[in-house]
């Protein structure tokens, strides 16, 4: 706990509030290749370093501003925990969930945005979506060639982005998730457990 | 016929291919939204008027760019004519022998490219893509609700394009259309002729 500047004092809520504002509309409207850690401060009216103070990288920025709704570990471990059987079905759910309470929907769809032009930031998006949920999921389920399912998830999942919120292709952009998630969560179940 | 400024005239076929190849250009580094039919006349050194007299309309020029191996109606009658049974795996083999053979994956993916960013270029892939293709297939295979299923098929076959082609996710980034079109194409299958 040494070293850092400010420490515990009052307003410290506020200023962590003010950066996570500046950083979802950073990610949001720039990308995330185009977004640091120094322009965030900037537009919060703070010192960087309370930015690495609040969120340790621009990682762990991205992470909290992603607005997940509960931890991605969590996440997963939540979904595994419902069990395999329905667990396709559950995972279209939880996107859905997360992606349409996001106005515009958030740093998702930000580094969508930054990954067809910019290869380091489509390298940032596969290494989030692969490692901090698609694996994890795909390796829960039990099935072989467990990267391989998770593959297979990601295309069908940023299939899903890409129709309902960049291309809004109807009637995908304005369906409800109970009609959306048994038809294209049966394509997810495939994908981790079925025959490949 | 009347008020065409060139007709038949020798070295017609040499200036075609050279408009063809600005356009290939311009559409695969600028997106279709930014490219006019007059910087592509530029690029070629010829006339805007021969760009017109040659494709007709902007949409006509990108038609031509796109270097489908077929015209895309005779594609899709072609895919109808190979019968429903194995048509969702067919679909996957074609769009990926498509994607495969066009250095950079070509205009296909520099209009997802500006859809990301830009309304009007998610409007024309989105119109693109279901009308010349996936609708004339879903209506094609004989499903009920043939709109929604062109729909489903649209973010399989447009996520399968992101995440070979622009996260290049592994192992789809890499495998062979042998690999891939099996199990995708169960997907699309069930989308064109299955329960939804």
């Amino acid at each position: 706990m040494t070293g850092q500047p400010a420490g515990r004092r009052p307003g410290e809520s506020g200023t962590r509030e003010a950066i996570l504002a500046a950083a979802k509309e950073a990610f949001a409207t720039q990308g995330y290749a185009a977004t640091s850690l120094r322009s965030v401060a900037r537009t919060a009216g703070v010192d960087p370093s309370l930015v690495t103070h609040f969120f340790g990288s621009k990682d762990g920025l991205f992470e909290a501003a992603i607005e997940l709704p509960v931890e991605p570990g969590a996440l997963v471990d939540g979904l595994l925990a419902g069990g395999v059987g329905s667990l396709g079905e559950r995972i279209v759910r939880t996107f859905l969930l997360v992606w349409d309470s996001t106005p515009g929907q958030g740093p998702m769809l930000a580094m969508l945005r930054s990954a067809v032009s910019h290869e380091d930031s489509a390298a940032k998006l596969r290494e989030l979506l692969l490692r901090v949920i698609l694996r994890p999921l795909a390796h829960g389920a039990g099935g072989d060639q467990p990267d391989r399912r998770a593959a297979l998830l990601a295309s069908q999942v940023v299939g899903l982005a890409m129709t309902r919120y960049v291309l809004k292709l109807e009637p995908i952009a304005s369906a409800s998730p109970d009609q959306l998630a048994p038809v294209m969560g049966k394509t997810l179940q495939r994908y981790l457990t079925g025959p490949l």
